[in-house]
């Protein structure tokens, strides 16, 4: 079932290594079917050498598996809580990115601090706060899930025109209107965080972009008005 | 039409990638005939692994399309006030490569600091001023040219012996006597970002070389006393 | 004899240019049969590309040569007494690969900064304080295996819970239940030494994750109650 | 003529790009027959993928071109004066790479941080004061050599021991017993120029190595109670 999505699916994880986004297994990919209310997710563990589509694993939102022999990633009731609450989403990545889990470690934001930035994120993509220990000894995935959730909400972020976040002493999520849309925010996501990192060393007293620039870079490439590619 | 300058420019785009110069569609070059007054330059997101020699753009000096299906590069108003008020100069090059894009979003000259810059640029790289609104919200890419002008203009820059640019919080314009030459220059200013960025991390307190050793070597590379390589 | 054990440290060595973390010949693995208490290690400096299965050369416990026509790892005698020392170990691997060999230069551990860390290693990595000269002028090799021992053992660290070391101004050591397992700590100690480098640049005052983080994801992956992968 | 030592000297300027130490043009190795008192180097500005062994230039240690159509590399005077200064010495490199170019720039030497840096060379690798404008309008490159050859006197530094230097403002040259010798001492100034420098951004107050450690990793790969590698 899904064959399609899982060839995807399976396309979209193979680009992790291909971007340099992982180290041995640290990331996963999956999609969703919305129709059908069902999601396709990277096996837990298997190296990228070996990965196969036909290893994806089928889940129904509750977390139940609906097809496959393997444990899917360990990861997945994370991904399930941003399919919940991001309607628009279709597909959820997440690494160990190095630049990005600097930040990460950090506790920081990674600020808007150009137009490479501004093309694809509308504004800073946010760290989460720490999580409290009753978060991480129960129901740990979940929780990351509910406190990226928290983030967008209480910050009033839009997470389709901020499609990324860093979940603080860990790492990134990213998302999209695929499983690729996904990786290629998480490859921005990484490439930004290496230039803004260096920027701050550089001047920190000058990181933050002009409102009206961010503005001109994100809607050239956004939205109705957009001029960017060929559409 | 144009045949010959369709394929330098397409061959000159496609070493953006070998010189990991690009993620994703990130960059662009053309390339002008002087006689004509006709420009050729790469077609706006358009992934180098599909780029062809046929789809280049080609365009009057007012941006109209005089051959080409595809839009050009989102950028192409830039080149062409470039390839106006610079005269001498026949290819362009804008990219977002991250040590440059450093020294952009940092608001800062890539200062002279050794050889390896004198080699090719006579001087600091400079730093636009921030644009100001009206320059983003009308005419950007236009006027993001004519801010490029005035920084040459106003500091008295020669733009042949200083080939490169970066606007502020955004990235780099390079150029040269044709489309590869400027290439060139993309990747020395790149090389050239990412010595100098470790060097003030270093010793911010000798950062600037002496003026004859720039001198000389600028020199002993560019004019009619020039006696590197095999002229 | 020790085929199986020879072709096996072979390859683990071999990981070691496939993972960027050799330089010329700067680095050895090495295995251990326990049953016949003898280990098998890389001879020494020969270059990666000439390596075979067969030059793997075999010694006892107290480092008698009891097979092979080559020197072994100037190292071995390190790798001996870790073998003695912490029975639970069947690899170990020495690199001097350039992120860790930057902490144990700079004489610090590296932190657990994140879960990245928290997924091999539960708790810092520890560097050795610095060698006197008496251990560095007699037995060097040996005392150096003595003073990553003592190391774990004044500051109660279990070698199966945290199998890396740095030893004061040289580099690393790692180890595992295999050598390809050893090889998998130095690369991760690699990654880790990256990361939080940079976040120590970025943000010094939140470096030390909390501790229910670093239980809830060492534990997710090892011990009984593990549910990472698809054991 | 010297047919063998030409292919020595290409080969030896190959290993440059494959050990990512130049960019375009920006070194050179050369070697030298003492019998005959030879020097063979490449040519200047001649791109890696285009160079022949035939290429190779042949001089006498004048400067006079002995063999050859092609003009030698700019830098042909710096390596003369090496070859007559250091006479134990039979090739000679220089590059641009960018670590050691960053201590060069900063005007600081490579202090000898760790066993990396003492398992070749004996001591903090020099950087040469500024040179002065007489120095750099006539003779310069000459007078380059000159400075190196001061600066090995006035500290009283044994160029078998340390057989690397940074010119200020400029970049490493580095020698050994052969072409292929000195290119592997560039690789590793390379090297631990990364290393170090990173040491110094973690922890500026532990750089210096103790003494006795910087002997012990020196004379156990170097002299005659060597015991590194098969000899």
């Amino acid at each position: 079932m899904l064959e399609k999505l899982k060839q995807e699916v399976y396309e979209a994880n193979m680009l992790l290594p291909k971007y340099n986004l992982v180290t041995f297994t640290w990331g996963n990919v999956s999609g969703i079917d919305r129709e059908k209310n069902l999601v396709v997710i990277k096996p837990s563990g298997v190296a990228y050498e070996e990965l196969t589509p036909e290893q994806m694993v089928v889940l129904d939102l509750e977390g139940n598996i609906v097809e496959g022999d393997l444990n899917p990633s360990s990861d997945t009731a994370t991904h399930l809580v941003l399919y919940k609450h991001f309607p628009e989403i279709q597909g959820v990545v997440h690494t160990h990115s190095p630049w990005a889990v600097t930040f990460a470690q950090a506790g920081l934001d990674v600020p808007a601090a150009g137009t490479t930035h501004a093309d694809t994120f509308y504004g800073p993509v946010p760290v989460t706060r720490k999580m409290k220990e009753s978060e991480v000894v129960h129901d740990y995935e979940k929780q990351t899930g509910d406190v990226i959730v928290e983030t967008f909400e209480e910050r009033k972020i839009n997470p389709s025109e901020v499609p990324a976040v860093l979940v603080n002493d860990h790492g990134p999520f990213t998302w999209g209107k695929s499983a690729e849309d996904a990786v290629h925010h998480a490859v921005v996501l990484e490439e930004v965080s290496k230039m803004t990192y260096h920027t701050l060393q550089l001047n920190p007293h000058q990181i933050d972009m002009d409102s009206y620039l961010l503005d001109k870079h994100y809607l050239r490439k956004h939205g109705k008005n957009a001029y960017y590619g060929q559409q």
